[in-house]
């Protein structure tokens, strides 16, 4: 498509700022955990349907599709998750989310969309919109595709097997992309692997019981959970080369009611990262290495139950439709907009979706912090420690100019793929 | 008192056993935390009620004290705690627990009388109903207290600072019982201390939280707990001497809400006992220095926040008037059910009651299961493992002969202070 | 024995204190690990055979014995143990020890008698040579016993098993005595268990050795021990009851002899202490279980080693003898210098020698510490910071009155027991 | 130079090969330590001296360095390394060391040429020799420097502040290499950071002493080492981005002489590893923070002792001179055996000789183990476990060809930047 096409798509997008804003604020105010997002299913559906789009809801349990044909040629589709976390949120923003939520272990918990789906959600929302205004413009299919329980794990595949494709038809490309703690105004992506596998591991410790002032009779399962705790450590200290990444974090740990009644069991949730699944393997069995040998060294009366809640494989893009959109988005958005990305260790279910399908697929981040102060504190050492990151109780993106790059990524992609009207062929 | 009259008091309590025994199971059906004994207190309010006595209810919250003045004499107080703990039964009982409630941090727990508060009431209920029935046989005020929230710590100061001695009057003598995994059938007491002083703490760890996959920009609080429950195991294993009895438990310990959120800090609810008041001081101190070195070891952001939730003193016998009981009870029990306590490092808050009063005050312990599997489990070492302790998810006594031993000790204590009738001076 | 006796025998003590004195300066100078106490041995004999003594050496190793044999009457073994320890001594006396020497692995190490066994040979040889000065006082046989080896255990059994009994005769009872951190000139006792059962382990935990930047290809035998010195505490302050005494210390860790390489073992040495010889057994169970748990946790290539290096069972004082001269010491030093013994944690191998001849056995304590200062301390509190213990590097008697009540204890022990001149049965 | 030259300079080598395995036995056979390599420079220098070179010995201690004047041209510093490891030795070679030295702690430990530094010295020797044989084909001066105390740090500085440009002339060029775990007869480099940064630091943490049996009146340093060394592992697995490679080992834990005896101190020797010498700095800041933590939490009487015993730079080639030095390898050992190095953990001082010299150096690895069994480990994932690494007791290079290549690379590696003879300018 030639640049022309793209700023005719674009032009209305500066006029919808306002309304894209108070869709991303009321997304901020509402937060809702993995596949109990029906308020913003409902809301995001409503726009789609309002647009034009045929609207698929349910799929995968609260999972909703809008599917715009618009004549011959390729189809498109773009990705965005919609669920938040069980954070508390520490921003100070005027539209803080104060919600509070029963999570999947029956604990209430606070709410935060502290991973910025709200941004991805309302980003694919103003793209849809402005791609369904233009439909003169291309010629093609549209799946605007709004995935559950991102963070939970399952929600891409169980779209898949909910009869996604059946339902919606079999994409020819798909994009996606991320809100990360880079200046705002930036696109980064690359070739290949650019995001972790991941496991998410439970374990149940398995103690025995009693009064807190009689540990003899009792085998404490907060001891055994610390040294646990401890000793996973070692699995990235000891057992993974200094050159290979990987991280092990224990990111809840839960013991016991009372003070003085110590309890029969701990639970541990895991969550593992590496850039090559064998890798992932690997962390697995020494962590259940290390509980068994744990439990066995405290004289548990049974060994540790390990369940995994939660795996997915590495986030890799296609080189090729790499290579040529990151060529697309140097034209666009210049040289020095347009970054090649770390390897990030985060993960993503994001590449379930070109894997089912047998397509090719690639994913992109995009900065979401005043640009100013990002530099300032990457150039003087203070990065880690002043920028809040993805997942922390004070992430909170800027709204401008980040609101307005993630729709023109999502748009220049799909214009990237999509034919001109009357020639059927696209690309 | 002469035996004679003791037999006499005592005589319907065969009979009357098949109701204690309903009320026992309906109790234990209706576990109540500390505080939220409501169900409870006014069951028991009832029966003093229907047995003639002045009942005050609402003292400290949820306790409630009968009064049975009953022309001159000594004023006898017989105390009973009523509160339940956070744990889940799993006696396999037809009549086990499958209560629930919200705990004081707003968590949903399961619920169980899983200390015997059930047993302490319907003892208490039991001796009061028969000593009301017999008003003739005795002459003085008995007042028969249910005190809420022992678990919890100020259960017992909270009825003293709310009024209690000015509302019932002031007792001459203060006694109170515990069931413990003993024999059913056997009463055990001792002079001096008997059970432990105890901290209640409440530590909070303060981290940085973040995104589990890049712990570099946090300081994670499931690591920095760990690490202090094992360094807290050495303030016992280390810095005590091998003949000073001490306990530092952490009965709880709660970190963060997702697998792959680190979390910004951490619970720990540790419970400390100590036979020696000074010893318990010193263990506060040791559990402060650990954390706070434990935190700087770590890079927390800020120091952590010790709480004192509760602290109870040693409880301690009145060396004259335990020994005189042991006495009353050797000749009631006989000789081979009236033991010497040991040591026991459960806490109480009972010697509050006599401490505020400024009278002599005894507790004892009953033991409350089966006699021939206890002495068989002792006698093959079995005892720690096979015997469940008092706050276990298995505690279930027996209900014979423990429910009549522990209505007997309570009559036979308060007639051994009452004046006979008409004989105004007492012993 | 009457006290007239006692006096005449003591009487040239006074004069012979700075020959005494003299005597324990050199013995302090020059420390002699366990069964290397050559030097040691040779001057003890050669005081032996000056004061008359049949003199056996070379029994058990290093032992030696006098035998005096003094007219019919009672057979009574005097006990002292003579060797040092490992420690670099820190008291800053004009007479400390700058020894070194080799230890049982071959380690260069520095010498000191941090445990008082130069006073305890100092205190033998000298009441010998009063009793040797004094044969018309009493009549019966002494054996000056001078044990070898006491703190690397076998010293005594060694002894036994070297034939002692067969070459010097059976004694009618065994006394023995050890200097503590209490007042110089007090001595304590007690009937029965007096001092600890004790184990010594050596663990070799097995690894994998490397490069110490490679640390994959490892299995690190440092934090596997680390983590082992960790989990034993837990011993104490979760398998042990707080009324029960029990200890274990890792007195010694080591592992590996470069920065940068990763040993393939470690090596720990371990004692352990308990009143009853069965809790001894339990502590050993639960070692063995958490080294082995701790190992496969690790994924260590083989299971660790445990080798029983000594075990002594409790100090026990045959109670009718204790007893009996209890009274003895309260006639001589007077009440107010004759106090009952604390448990002591610490160990001996000093029952040994009656449980082989199947005789009583007392063992005493002895204070060698300034009197005002210990007072002083304890009264304050600061008793155990500021007394050095036995094993301290500190560890610094004061030599007077220490010296002397040391020899009177052991005086007026045998003259209890030996017969009248002439008088053959004896007591 | 032309291949040609290359040829007739390496003729003599296949009939040297007897001889430089005999050099190479011998020198295995007797290792020593850092700075006390005596008998090793001895032997080389003999060498040299036989071959014409001009030699200084005892540079920086030990070192030893061979200068030969061959006419106008450039001068070329090659490096060997001669220092063995306190290791025990267990390959089974029938030239297995047996040898012992004493440290620099004054311990007797066992020796042994665990890192290859006798086959870099025979290496070295055979290309003087070659080099030496054939002045006719080159022009410039060679010096061919045997360096002391890699291990140990400070011996290539240590050559330097000894005046070693002063005294053997300044190099236009340095050149060194090192035996790797890789397929015998292949040579790997890279251009830029090669090795690791790395500091060794001496950790003495502060307790205090006492007996083993009451640990109360102690602060125990075996328990603050081991969650000193726990809390050490945090620092890679919590503190480190995943991405970003880092080391921190603890080589050598040393605590106490006696099971019975709470030592003093304990002893850490630790050595860290980054690519990035600020990361080097954050490690070492981390583990100040850390250890001051951890004896605060345990009460210690003092604050630890941190010293850096040793600290290296990255390991950096020129990037100029290691492509065109990778060219000549290709064009002499083909491209197969010629490979991009992977960033390597391990540490060097041999960046100093270039940095102290202001000339660019380059630094190779070469493989000295049998390549089928190699590549086999490598294909199926048994590397780590079936090949011993550099520093493991089981290293044992195979003789053939690695003898050879490593004559070999630095004879090519000189001649590429020799004049031809009587062609002043050189390239």
């Amino acid at each position: 498509m030639t640049t022309e096409t793209t700023e005719r798509v674009l032009a209305p997008l500066e006029a919808a700022l306002p309304e894209l804003e108070a869709l991303y604020v009321d997304l901020h105010r509402h937060p809702e955990l993995a596949f109990t997002e029906t308020r913003t299913a409902a809301e995001l559906a409503r726009r789609l349907t309002e647009d034009g789009f045929e609207v698929h809801t349910g799929i995968g349990r609260t999972g909703v599709v809008g599917v715009l044909r618009n004549g011959e040629g390729p189809t498109v589709l773009l990705r965005a998750d919609i669920d938040a976390l069980p954070v508390e949120e520490q921003t100070g923003l005027s539209y803080a989310s104060t919600a509070r939520g029963v999570d999947s272990e029956g604990r209430d918990v606070p709410l935060m969309h502290a991973c910025g789906h709200d941004m991805h959600a309302t980003w694919l929302s103003g793209a849809a919109h402005l791609l369904a205004a233009s439909r003169d413009e291309w010629s093609g299919t549209l799946l605007a595709l709004f995935q559950p329980g991102e963070e939970a794990g399952d929600g891409a595949a169980g779209m898949v097997r909910d009869g996604l494709f059946e339902r919606v038809g079999r994409p020819d490309v798909v994009f996606g992309q991320h809100i990360v703690p880079g200046p705002a105004g930036w696109v980064l992506t690359r070739p290949g692997v650019i995001m972790a596998a991941t496991d998410t591991l439970r374990i149940t410790l398995h103690g025995r019981g009693g009064h807190g002032s009689r540990p003899e009779t009792t085998v404490d399962p907060a001891v055994l959970a610390a040294s646990v705790v401890l000793k996973l450590q070692t699995i990235v200290s000891r057992e993974t080369a200094a050159t290979e990444p990987a991280v092990v974090t224990v990111g809840s740990m839960h013991v016991g009611t009372a003070a003085n009644v110590i309890a029969d069991h701990a639970v541990l949730e895991v969550n593992t990262r590496a850039f090559d699944d064998a890798v992932l393997v690997r962390l697995r069995k020494a962590i259940e290495r290390i509980v068994n040998g744990e439990a066995a060294a405290a004289g548990a009366p049974q060994p540790p139950t390990v369940e995994v809640v939660a795996s997915y494989p590495v986030t890799a893009n296609d080189a090729a439709a790499s290579d040529e959109l990151t060529e697309v988005f140097r034209g666009h958005f210049g040289a020095e907009a347009t970054m090649p990305a770390p390897l990030v260790t985060g993960s993503e279910d994001f590449s379930e979706f070109g894997r089912a399908a047998g397509v090719p697929s690639v994913f992109w981040l995009v900065g979401g912090f005043d640009a100013q102060q990002v530099i300032t504190a990457m150039t003087e050492g203070r990065f880690e420690t002043d920028v809040p990151s993805n997942h922390s109780s004070k992430f909170a993106p800027v709204l401008h100019p980040t609101l307005r790059t993630g729709v023109e990524t999502l748009v220049v992609a799909a214009l990237s793929r999509f034919a001109r009207p009357g020639v059927a062929e696209g690309r």
